[in-house]
C-alpha cells in the first residue's frame, strides 16, 4: 500500500491570515490585473551569462519596474519546485502547503471537468495484464490517444449502484475517473504497485470515512476488467491520487473581488474556477486574451491573465524561443496599461529555466505597478534586479495582500 | 448582530518565540533606547520624487546608519496597514496577529484608564433616539465635548449590583464604559446597527461565558435610557468593541528588562503600560522627553521614547511639516547618544505618507546602532537605503530580538 500524503497541517497561521483579509477587505471600484507568465524565471545558459528575461528586450515591463515596486516571489518555500497547482494557489493567496489539490482533482480540473462537492476523482493509467493477471506493461504500450479514447468509451458501460461514474480520456494511456455520490472521500490508496510482474493493488481506504469509496473503486476496477478482457494492450488499469474537490474559500469570500480568469488552457481555467473566478471568453492568442480583458473590463474587479508559452518554451529547453515569448508579452503591456488598472502585476507561478528543461525552485521576478507604490530605484525587469526590489524576497502567498493594499481595498488592522 | 472577531489562534509559533527569549534573556547593565517616530515611513509626492525622510536633512540619523545596521520593518504582514495598537505591539516583540487589543480596551488605554484583570471595556457613542426609540442621529448631532462631558457625568448615577461601572468621556459623542466585576468577558456583540431609523441592538453574548456581561451591558443601557430621557440630543447610546484587558507577558517576564516609557500622548502611555513598562515623567515636548530620559537613565534598562508628530503631520497631508518634524527628531539624536546607550534604535510603528493622509502598509525604515553591529555599507537613513540594509525586510516583531542581541542580553540557544 502506498503511503498516504503527509497529514494536512492544522493551518492556524493560514486561517488567521485568511480571516484577517476577510475582515479587512473593502469594496472599491479599483481594478487589479494579475498577469501570470507561466514559468517566467530562468537561468543563464553559461556561467556569467544572462537569463531569458535579462536577454529579452522589454521596454514596457521595465517601465512598470521604474514606476512600481518589485521583488522575488518564492512559490512555496526556498528550494521547493512547485507544479502548476501549488504555483497558482500561492499567487492566488492560498498557502500551497495548507491548501492542497489532490492529484485526481488536479487532473480532472486540467481537462476541464468541473468537480462537484460529492465527487472523488482519480487519475487512471491503462496497463497490460498477462494471463496470470500480472502487470506486463505499466503504460499499455503507450497506446495512442485515438485507441485509448475508444477504450475509455467502452468504460462508459460501468454501472455502480448509488454512484454516478464519469470516465474521461487525457492522453495516451492516461484517463480520469470521477465517482459522484453521497459519502465519498478521497483518502484511498493508489493501486499502482509501480512495478511489473505483480498484480495491481486493491483500492484500500486510509481512513474509515473512505471505506465506501474504496469499495466503489474496487467495483469499478472489477467491471472494467470484464469489459476490457479482450483488449490487446489496455486490459487493465491502475488508479492514483484519489481526491475530492479541495475546499478553498472563494475570491469573493476572501477578497470581495469579482474575479475573471482569461486563460487558454484547461488546467489554468480549472485552477481559477476552484477559487471562484469566472472564466471569460475563449481566447486562443495573447492578443485575443487582451481583447477579452478589454471587453469584460467593466464587469469585474480582478483579472487573472495566464500566458502559457514562457513555461512551455522553457520545458522544451528553447532559450531563444522563451526570450521571444517574453518579448511577445512585453508588447501587450501598453494595451493593458491603457485600460487604467489601479494595480498591474506581472509575475510567474514558478521558474522554468530553459537550461533545466523543467520547473525549478528559483524565485520568480515580480513587479507591481500602482500609484501607491513606494519607489525602489530599480530600472529593469530581471531576476537580478528584482532581488533588490522593495518587496524583497517574499512568499508568493502574500502577493494578493500587496495587490489588495495597493488597490486600496484593505482597511486598517486595529485602531 | 455583528460578527465576532476571529478566534484567537492557538499561537504555537508565538509561544515558541516568547519561550525562547524568556529562556535566553540575561541580566546585564547594558541599556537599550527605542525611539519610535510614529508613522515615520512615507512616499514621494510625485513619481520619481523623494519621500519625507529622503527630503529631510538628517546628519545624525545618517550617522547612526553609518555605524549601525539598518532594515525595513514590516509591521504586521506585507500589505497590512496597522493601527497604533498592532504597530506598537509588533515593535515591542508581540506578534500583532496573535496578540490583539480589543477596541474597547484600546480606547480605555488611549484615555489613560488603567484596566484591571476584572474589567471589560466598551466604546460608547451617544446617539439621538426619536419618540419611537429609533435612532435619528448616530452621533447625537456631534454634540460638543463640553456638553457630552455633562451627559457622561449624569451616567455616574448608574448602579448595577455586583459590578462597578466607570464612564469616561473621550471627545464629542464618544465615551468609554468599563464594567468591573468577577466573571465578565469581552465576547459581546456591538449594539450599533450602523443605520438610522432602527432601534439600537441588544447586547448579545457571542459565547456562554459572556452571558453575564451582556446582561450587565443591557442593564447599563436601560438605566442610561431612563437617566438621559430628557436630553435633547444624547438620549441614547450604542456600545462597540467590548473587550477585556489583553493578556500580554510583560517586558520583565520576557526580556528581564526594567522598561521605561517616555510618551506625551495617553494612547502610547497606555500601550506601554499594557506590556509592563513604567511611565516616567510628564514631558510635553521632545526636548523634555530627552530630559526625562536623562533623568531616569540609571533606573531602567530599556527606554521607549514616542514621538507623535511624524504621524500627525502625515495624517494632515503636510509633507513639508513632516520633513521638519523628522529634522526636529534628528537634532535630539546627539543628546541621546551622549547618554551612551548600548543599543539605540530609531524606527516607526508604521508608515504615514503625507500623500495618502493615512497610515499605510509600506515597510518602515529602521536603524539600530551598537558597537556589535555588522556594517552594511549604508550612508543615509531613508526608505530606499533601508531596503538594502543588513536586517533586510523583516517582521517588526523580531526587532526586540535584535535589540536584545546587540545589547548582549541574549545567551546562546543550544550547546
Amino acid at each position: 500500500m502506498t503511503r498516504p500524503p503527509f497529514p494536512a497541517p492544522r493551518g492556524d497561521r493560514s486561517v488567521i491570515e485568511h480571516e484577517l483579509v476577510r475582515e479587512l477587505a473593502e469594496k472599491s471600484s479599483s481594478k487589479i490585473v494579475l498577469v501570470v507568465a507561466d514559468g517566467l524565471g530562468g537561468l543563464p545558459l553559461d556561467p556569467g551569462g544572462k537569463t531569458e528575461l535579462e536577454t529579452a528586450i522589454t521596454p514596457h515591463l521595465d517601465g512598470l519596474v521604474r514606476r512600481g515596486t518589485s521583488g522575488s516571489s518564492v512559490p512555496v518555500l526556498p528550494g521547493i519546485t512547485p507544479g502548476s497547482g501549488p504555483g497558482h494557489l500561492g499567487l492566488f493567496g492560498y498557502d500551497p502547503l495548507e491548501f492542497r489539490i489532490g492529484r485526481g482533482a488536479l487532473e480532472a480540473t486540467g481537462i476541464g471537468f468541473e468537480l462537484g462537492p460529492d465527487d472523488v476523482a482519480a487519475r487512471g493509467n491503462f496497463c497490460t495484464l498477462d494471463a496470470a493477471g500480472l502487470i506486463s506493461d505499466r503504460r499499455a504500450g503507450r497506446i495512442p490517444s485515438e485507441e485509448s479514447f475508444k477504450v475509455v468509451e467502452r468504460l462508459q458501460g460501468v454501472k455502480i449502484a448509488g454512484v454516478e461514474t464519469f470516465v474521461k480520456p487525457v492522453k495516451e494511456h492516461r484517463f480520469v475517473v470521477v465517482f459522484r455520490g453521497k459519502g465519498l472521500d478521497g483518502a484511498v490508496a493508489d493501486t499502482d504497485p509501480q512495478a511489473t510482474g505483480v498484480v495491481p493493488l486493491d483500492p484500500q481506504a486510509h481512513t474509515p470515512a473512505a471505506a465506501r469509496t474504496a469499495e466503489v473503486a474496487s467495483e469499478f476496477v472489477a467491471q472494467a476488467r470484464r469489459i476490457l478482457a479482450d483488449e490487446p494492450k489496455a486490459n487493465g488499469m491502475v488508479l492514483r491520487g484519489f481526491a475530492a474537490k479541495p475546499k478553498l474559500p472563494s475570491y469573493e469570500e476572501l477578497y470581495r473581488l469579482r474575479a475573471a480568469a482569461i486563460a487558454v488552457y484547461p488546467m489554468y481555467k480549472g485552477l481559477a474556477r476552484l477559487v471562484g473566478m469566472t472564466l471569460v471568453g475563449t481566447p486562443h492568442t495573447l492578443d485575443e486574451q487582451v481583447d477579452t480583458l478589454a471587453a469584460c473590463w467593466q464587469d469585474y474587479d480582478f483579472f487573472f491573465l495566464h500566458f502559457k508559452y514562457t513555461d512551455s518554451t522553457g520545458e522544451d529547453g528553447a532559450f531563444a524561443q522563451k526570450v521571444k515569448r517574453i518579448e511577445e508579452l512585453d508588447r501587450v503591456i501598453p494595451r493593458i496599461e491603457a485600460l487604467g488598472p489601479d494595480v498591474l502585476i506581472v509575475t510567474g507561478d514558478h521558474s522554468t529555466p530553459s537550461l533545466m528543461k523543467s520547473h525549478s525552485w528559483h524565485p520568480v521576478p515580480t513587479v507591481l505597478a500602482a500609484d501607491t507604490c513606494r519607489p525602489d530605484g530599480l530600472e529593469k525587469f530581471s531576476e537580478r534586479e528584482c532581488l533588490r526590489g522593495g518587496f524583497g524576497i517574499f512568499p508568493a502567498k502574500h502577493l494578493m495582500l500587496l495587490a489588495m493594499a495597493h488597490a486600496q481595498r484593505l482597511g486598517k488592522y486595529g485602531a
